[in-house]
């Protein structure tokens, strides 16, 4: 029984007391004792650690008091276990030596099934009850995964890309081999959030961080179907499903009609236009501009006001920002917005 | 009196025997006559000398038979007229050696009136003088210039930003200060731009490209009113303008609002649901993912196909690009789109 439920129950659109909210990379560089930690491992160690994931996890729990956690770990752990070789580096982040180009490569990457995931894996149902201890049912914890095209973005291109010049090239000029590619990874997904799930988190998120660069023919052609597919595969009985892209604007209807239980919204969309176009069907989570948090608590509070006039009476609101968090945000901002969020938003349902 | 004035009939949403289409830096490292005056001559270099603005500035008319030339330039050409230093490197583009951060620097930089901007930027009207000769009638000539917020972006950031995290910075913290640097860049820019009409472009193009990263409401304050001051300031009487953002998704009925004749889209959204959107006030230009010119002319004619049906049968759309042409684009590709546009929309009119 957790004592904080208003996380779930937002995004089952019942009724809260108060906006729930919690802040996307929320356990990062902007808190000294995540840097505390990072002196001492690298980034993919720490994810592979379950102690230390645990800790970082359930910082901006003791810190920020937000209302739920969420696992700390790469979106890019999953492609790992499909037999790709991932590199972090302080300046480039995520590099593949090999980024995938060929249908021979292709071929060569594995699915893997329920016990081989948690074979290659063992941390991540690890850190995950650690974390559930150290949680002590206070707020639920959140899985994440990323999504099939988001995740194919970074295997072909091989690290962070400003145009996606190779994956739209193979979309263009090979979409049966594209195709092949986003089928593995929803396969490898969905058994990779089952077994987050099996493990006890409370819900999941699918970051489609980079489906909002397709035109919208596009999105529903390379993005849209494996969202789909992924959320019908996972077993979502008791588990809220998020989906979150950045740059929604173009793609809104077809997220709300995925499946998903809650839609994250980037910061360039006014919460209120994307309540009316998306209908009551999910909860909304979102979506201030993460720059808002370089001002002090009084430029803060005008934006979550506005936020929350935007969204309305209605149920169904998680508060968040509309992407990470970015690492020079002072830490004091932070706390200002999850106690600004707690107190603007109790006071407009008293 | 113009041989082919398809262009400026669309913009000005007149029905056309076919859709004009020219393609944004149409004139650029993807040709190797591009490439060839560039062995010789920096970037900057070849911005100041009309002989070679103009040669380039040719070449997609010879080349492509596009239905628009753009005036070779750069955007910031106007901010090195208002006093502040920007080198071009190859691997980070345009550097600002002192970004703006303070009142102190606002205040010292200039706003160049009609004399002083042909004084300082001569090379402007020149090269325009010198492409005019070149064309010699056959289509007409696009003049441009960057939208205040944009321009405001490079100089306050220094360099190219992912998160614009320094104009935030000051949007949030000092937003009178951020109002009175778009004051006196919206000054210049008007004056820079005029100088332009005075040389005789038949267009102009305000270039709002990082307007897309704003919250509809942060558009409102910081970017959409400078560009409707331009709008009003600039002597458009016989000189359509258009107006183009990157993510305009989320700010497309400002845009339809502003007092431009003419929206350039970006491929993140539909044309067909754009033209629903701002109704037939304005004209649109777009909206190809410049991806797809990786592919070969029967995946370019889907597209074009594709676009056009969209757009329907009315008057006003100018092709394009949704975004500027890619380094490593085929010239054979960006040909075949050309002439498949002009197939494709005349066989629809007839």
């Amino acid at each position: 029984m957790l004592k904080n439920d208003a996380f779930l129950k937002a995004c089952r659109r019942e009724p809260t007391d108060f906006t729930p909210v919690w802040i996307m990379r929320q356990a990062g560089r902007y808190m000294k004792e995540y840097q505390a930690i990072r002196k001492r491992v690298d980034f993919l160690t720490m994810c592979k650690t379950p102690e230390l994931a645990a800790q970082a996890t359930l910082l901006p729990i003791d810190i920020l008091g937000v209302d739920a956690a969420i696992l700390f770990s790469d979106i890019l752990i999953p492609v790992e276990a499909m037999g790709m070789e991932v590199r972090f580096t302080e300046k480039r982040g995520p590099v593949f030596s090999t980024p995938i180009r060929s249908e021979a490569q292709v071929q060569g990457l594995s699915i893997p099934g329920p016990a081989e995931s948690e074979e290659r894996m063992p941390f991540i149902a690890d850190a995950i009850r650690l974390i559930l201890q150290g949680l002590d049912h206070r707020v639920p914890l959140i899985g994440f995964s990323g999504a099939p095209f988001t995740l194919a973005t970074y295997m072909i291109e091989g690290e962070t890309s400003k145009n996606f010049t190779w994956i739209k090239r193979m979309m263009y000029t090979d979409p049966p081999l594209l195709h092949k590619l986003l089928d593995k990874i929803t396969g490898a997904v969905i058994h990779y959030l089952n077994m987050q799930i099996r493990a006890g988190v409370h819900a999941v998120q699918l970051f489609d961080t980079w489906a909002g660069s397709l035109s919208p023919d596009d999105y529903q052609e390379f993005a849209l179907p494996y969202v789909e597919r992924v959320i019908k595969g996972i077993d979502k009985k008791n588990c809220p499903v998020i989906l979150f892209a950045n740059g929604v604007s173009s793609i809104l209807e077809y997220m709300g009609n995925s499946g998903a239980d809650v839609n994250g919204l980037d910061w360039r969309i006014d919460i209120g236009v994307a309540r009316r176009r998306v209908g009551s069907q999910v909860a909304l989570q979102g979506n201030l501009d993460p720059c808002v948090l370089y001002a002090g608590p009084d430029e803060i509070r005008g934006h979550v006001q506005a936020i929350l006039h935007k969204y309305g009476t209605g149920p169904g609101h998680i508060f968040n920002l509309g992407h990470g968090i970015l690492p020079d945000t002072p830490v004091e901002h932070a706390k200002a917005l999850v106690d600004i969020v707690h107190e603007e938003s109790s006071s407009k349902r008293s």
